[in-house]
C-alpha cells in the first residue's frame, strides 16, 4: 500500500523558487571578472535563470543536453546553473586548472552543446573548442562592452544573449532522477571519471549539508563559498544557500588574502568553505596586517586535510570555529563533517583539536564503513584502518560512460580509494589514499602520517613516502625528501626526529633527497611519478 | 537522461540505523506508565524495533497492515512505529482524547489488524473493541508482573511477547512511497479523515524540521516532545531526534507542571514543543515555585495561536526562545515556524513581539499561497487575508479512502481550511478557520481577531464569535460570551472596550451572555453548535 502524500519531486528549481519567494531581496554579492563588486538578489537571479532557460530552449537545446560552464563563482554562474537545469539540461562544470588536453577530452566524452565562460577562460577555450566537436556556443559571461576580440565564431556575449530573451518561461518538469549536473574527477592515473547528479542527488544534499550537524547554515548567515563551483559543487553551497535563502558572497577569481579578506569584511560574512591552501593565504594575510575576523563565525575546511596549527589559529587567534570535512566529486560531495557530537562537546584545548584532526562523521543519508581488502568491515576502534567506504542518495552507483566499475559493489558501495579509520563515536579519519599505502609483511603502514611527521622537522620543506620492493616484507617505506633552501639535515637526524613518534616497524627504511617533488595539476604529490622514478631503487635493508 | 546517483529509497528504518551507528549510546529517558523513569539508548531501541517487526512478521502481519497505538510518548511506543515500518506495516496513532465511539469508527475504517496500548487505556480498548472486527491482537506495553486481569482474550504483556524473538531480522525494503504511518484528523464536523505518512514523506519531514530555520535541533540537543505522538507525529520528533542522534525525553502521561519540570531540570533538556496549554500550566508552576529553566533553550508552541504574553514571559522572564509554528495533521505535520530571517533578526520587544504573533514563514519543501474564494491568489501585504492553501513532499495528496475530496485541486494544492495573510517578507499569521470567518458585505471578518480581542476584557472568561444571518449584510458578528464568576460586564462596557481597537465594520452588532460555550473532545470551540444553537438569533440591526 503506497502512503498518500503528494507527488512533489525534489527538482533543483524548486530552491530557487523557493529562495525568490521567501527571501526574494537577499542578495547574491559577486566580485565581477571586470573588476567591480555588483550585487543582485534571489527573485532577479531567478528571473534571469528564466531567461537563459528560455533562450536555451528557444536555440533548440533539449531534455538531457549537457552544457558546460568554466567560470568563477559569480551570481552569473549560479543563475547559469539554474536556467540549464530548469530547461533539463545538464550543468557540467569545468575546472580551468586542468591541462587544455584533457579539459577537451572531458568536454568530448560528456558531449557538451555550449559552455557558459569567463573572461579569464576565454583563451583557454580559443585553444581547446576546435577539438570539441559536439560544441556550437560559447557563451561568454560579459556584456558587449567588455567583450574581446575572439577567434570563435559562434561566440556571443552573456548579457545581450539573455537580453533577447523575456523569462516568460514555465519550468519544465520530469522525474527528480533525471540528471542535473555533472562533474569529471580527475584522478591521478588514468582518464577523468564524470560524475552525473540528479535533481533528487542534489536537493537531498543540499538538505543535509544545511543541517544543524553539517554546516549549519541558517537565512542569517552570510556565506562566502571560496572553494570553487566547478570543484565539486562549490561543496553544495551553490544550492543549499538559495535553499535556506542566506545572502552569497561570490570571490570571483581573486582568492589571495587581501582579497578575500575585503569580502569577508565589508560583506559581514559569516561562513566560508575552502581547502587548507586559500586559508593558509588568508591566515599569512591577517597576521601581516594585524586585522581582525570581525564577522565570521565558522569556516568548513575540507579537500585536503587541515593542519592542525590551522584549526588552533582560527578559533585561537580568531574566535573562528573550524569544521574540517571530507568529501569526494563522487559524493555531491559531502562525506563527513567534524562537528561535535556530545560525547565530544564539552572538550577543550588540545584534546578538541585531537578530534578535530579527524574528518568527523557521516550525517543521516550517509553510510559509511572500512574494510579489509576481502571485504570483511574493520571494528570503529580508531585505529584499524582500511578500505573506506560509502553509501547513500547523493553517492554515484556509476560513473558516465561505464568507467571505474570496480569501485562500486553489488550492495550499492562505493569504495573511495581512501584508506580510513573510525573511532567509537562514529568520527573518521583518512590516513590514506588505498593505492599510496604500503602493505608490509601483510599489515598497512600509512604514508600520510608519515608525511606529516617528517615535515614536522625544522629543515624539510617537503616530504612524500612511497612503498618501494622488499624482499622479505613485500614493501618498505622509503622517505622523499625536500630541504628547506640553506638546510641540510642528515638521513640519520631524520630518521632520530621521527623515532618515538610512530610504531617501529613504520619507520622508512630510508630517506633519499631531492631537489623537488612532482605535483599534478591540482597541487597534489603524484606519487605514481615518484614511484616510477625510485622503481629500481635498493633500500640499505633489503 | 537520468542521473547516476544511487538508488537509496528513503525508508524511516534508516534514520534509527543512522541513530543506532552514529549515535548508540544516546540515551532515550521515559517517565514509564508504572512509574519509574526508566532509559534505553538508540542502540537498543533499534534492537528491540528489530524484534518487535520480527515477531509481527511470525505473527503474519504483512506489508500495508494497519497497527494501531494508544499509548503516551515513551520509548516503548518509539520502537513499536519503527518495528511496525520496519516490516512493512503501517503504525496507526490513536488519539485516546476522542470519544470511545469515535476511536472505534476511526480503527474500523482504518481495518487496524492490531493495537499496542499503554495501561492507562486498557479499559478504554476493552470497551472498544468488541466493536472494531479487524482487531485481531492488543499487546499491552507493560512486563507480566504490571499486567492486569482483562477481558481481552487476545492481549499480551509487550515485554513477554517480545520476548520471544532474537531480533534476528532485516528491516524490509520497498518504494520509499509506501505507506508508513497513519493519523486521523478529527474536524467539528463529518467523520474523522485519515492521512496517510509515507516512508518519503516522513523522512524529508524529518529533515525540513530539522534544519536550522525549522526546528533547529543537533545532537547536542536533549528534546522533550511534550507534544503527543498521537497528535501528528509529535511534529515529527520521534522521527527527527533519532535522525539528528539527540537525547530524547519522553513525559509518558504526566503533563502537569510539576512533572514536565523535573525533566527539564533533571534531564537538563533544551528544547521542548507543546501546545499553548500545556505551557499554562507550566509557567504556573514556575511562577508558584520561583524555579528557573536554567537548561532550556528553545520551545516551539503550536496547535493553536501562541499568546504573545506566553511568548514574552518564556522569553523575558526564563530566557527561553519561543518559535511560535503551525501545521497539520495533514502536512506530517510542519507548515510554518516563526524563526527569524535577516528582516526581522534585530527587532526586540514589542517589535520582536509583534512578529513572533504570527505563525512563520514556510520552509523549503512547504509552498504556500492564499486566495480568494475564486482562486485568484492574494498579495502578500500582511493584511489580505484568504484561504490558505500549500503544498509539498509531506502534505497529503488525498484521504484514506477518498473523503474531502474537495480540499485539493488539480494543482495539487491543498486547502488547509484556515484563513490567513502572509506579509511581504513571508510571514503567515493564521486569522480563522474558513468555515468560521464572517463574510459581510462580501468582505470577511475574522472571529479569532475579535475573539482574541474580546477576550482581553478583564471581566470575560471565554468568547466566541460567530456570524448571524442579517437581511442587508448576508452575516454580520455576534459575540457570545461566558462572564466570569461574581462579574457583570454589560454589553456597553464590551463594545466601548472594543471600540477603536478594530475596523468599524468589523464591531460585533450585539453580545450574548451564555452560562459557558461548548467545545469539542479536543478542547477547541464548538462553533457548530454554537450557530446551530443561536440560528434564530434576530440582530438588534436586522
Amino acid at each position: 500500500m503506497l502512503g498518500l502524500m503528494q507527488d512533489w519531486p525534489l527538482l533543483c528549481h524548486k530552491i530557487i523558487d523557493s529562495a525568490a519567494r521567501q527571501h526574494g531581496n537577499r542578495e547574491i554579492v559577486s566580485r565581477s571578472v571586470e573588476g567591480p563588486i555588483v550585487r543582485t538578489t534571489y527573485r532577479d537571479l531567478r528571473q534571469r535563470a528564466l531567461k537563459v532557460a528560455q533562450k536555451l530552449e528557444r536555440e533548440g537545446y533539449a531534455l538531457g543536453d549537457r552544457i558546460a560552464t568554466m567560470a568563477w563563482n559569480s551570481a552569473r554562474h549560479l543563475e547559469a546553473w539554474f536556467g540549464i537545469m530548469g530547461m533539463g539540461g545538464v550543468y557540467h562544470t569545468l575546472n580551468p586548472r586542468l591541462f587544455p588536453e584533457q579539459i577537451a577530452w572531458i568536454m568530448n566524452h560528456a558531449e557538451d552543446r555550449a559552455v557558459f565562460v569567463d573572461l579569464t577562460f576565454l583563451p583557454l577555450v580559443e585553444k581547446l573548442a576546435p577539438a570539441v566537436k559536439s560544441l556550437k556556443k560559447v557563451i561568454v559571461l560579459t556584456d558587449a562592452a567588455h567583450m574581446p576580440q575572439t577567434s570563435l565564431a559562434n561566440a556571443v556575449p552573456y548579457e545581450e544573449w539573455l537580453a533577447e530573451a523575456d523569462g516568460d518561461f514555465a519550468w519544465k518538469t520530469f522525474d527528480e532522477n533525471t540528471a542535473a549536473g555533472m562533474c569529471y574527477t580527475s584522478g591521478t592515473t588514468g582518464n577523468p571519471k564524470g560524475v552525473l547528479y540528479s535533481h533528487r542527488s542534489n536537493v537531498i544534499h543540499a538538505m543535509m549539508a544545511a543541517m544543524p550537524d553539517a554546516m549549519g547554515i541558517s537565512s542569517r548567515d552570510v556565506i562566502l563559498p571560496v572553494v570553487p563551483m566547478f570543484h565539486a559543487n562549490a561543496w553544495g553551497l551553490g544550492q543549499s544557500a538559495p535553499m535556506i535563502g542566506a545572502k552569497l558572497v561570490m570571490p570571483g577569481g581573486k582568492m589571495d588574502g587581501a582579497s578575500i579578506y575585503e569580502l569577508l569584511d565589508t560583506e559581514k560574512v559569516t561562513f566560508t568553505a575552502a581547502v587548507p591552501t586559500v586559508w593558509l593565504m588568508l591566515l599569512q594575510y591577517l597576521e601581516e596586517t594585524g586585522k581582525p575576523l570581525t564577522y565570521l563565525k565558522k569556516v568548513v575546511i575540507g579537500g585536503s586535510a587541515c593542519p592542525r596549527a590551522m584549526t588552533k589559529k582560527f578559533q585561537d587567534n580568531y574566535d573562528v570555529e573550524v569544521i574540517h570535512a571530507w568529501g569526494m566529486t563522487e559524493m555531491s560531495p559531502l562525506g563527513s563533517l567534524c562537528t561535535m557530537k556530545p560525547e565530544y562537546a564539552g572538550l577543550t584545548g588540545d584534546a578538541r583539536l585531537d578530534i578535530q584532526q579527524k574528518q568527523g562523521y557521516a550525517p543521516f543519508g550517509v553510510e559509511m564503513k572500512v574494510t579489509d581488502d576481502n571485504d570483511n568491515e574493520l571494528p570503529w576502534d580508531g585505529k584499524t584502518f582500511g578500505r573506506l567506504k560509502v553509501r547513500g542518495p547523493a553517492v554515484a552507483k556509476a560513473y558516465y560512460g561505464g568507467a571505474g566499475k570496480d569501485q562500486f559493489d553489488e550492495e550499492g558501495w562505493f569504495d573511495t580509494g581512501d584508506v580510513a579509520h573510525i573511532d567509537p563515536n562514529g568520527y573518521m579519519q583518512i590516513t590514506d589514499r588505498a593505492k599510496d599505502v604500503i602493505k608490509s609483511g601483510g599489515e598497512w603502514i600509512s604514508t600520510i602520517d608519515l608525511e606529516n611527521l617528517a615535515v614536522g622537522h625544522p629543515d624539510i620543506a617537503e616530504a612524500a613516502v612511497i612503498g618501494v620492493s622488499h624482499p622479505k616484507w613485500d614493501e618498505r617505506p622509503l622517505l622523499v625528501v625536500v630541504r628547506k633552501p640553506g638546510r641540510e639535515p642528515s638521513r640519520e637526524d631524520i630518521l632520530a626526529y621521527m623515532e618515538g613518534k610512530v610504531a617501529k616497524w613504520w619507520m622508512p627504511d630510508d630517506v633519499a633527497f631531492v631537489p623537488e617533488i612532482p605535483h599534478t595539476a591540482t597541487g597534489k604529490i603524484q606519487k605514481t611519478a615518484l614511484r616510477e622514478q625510485f622503481r629500481d631503487y635498493r633500500l640499505p635493508t633489503a
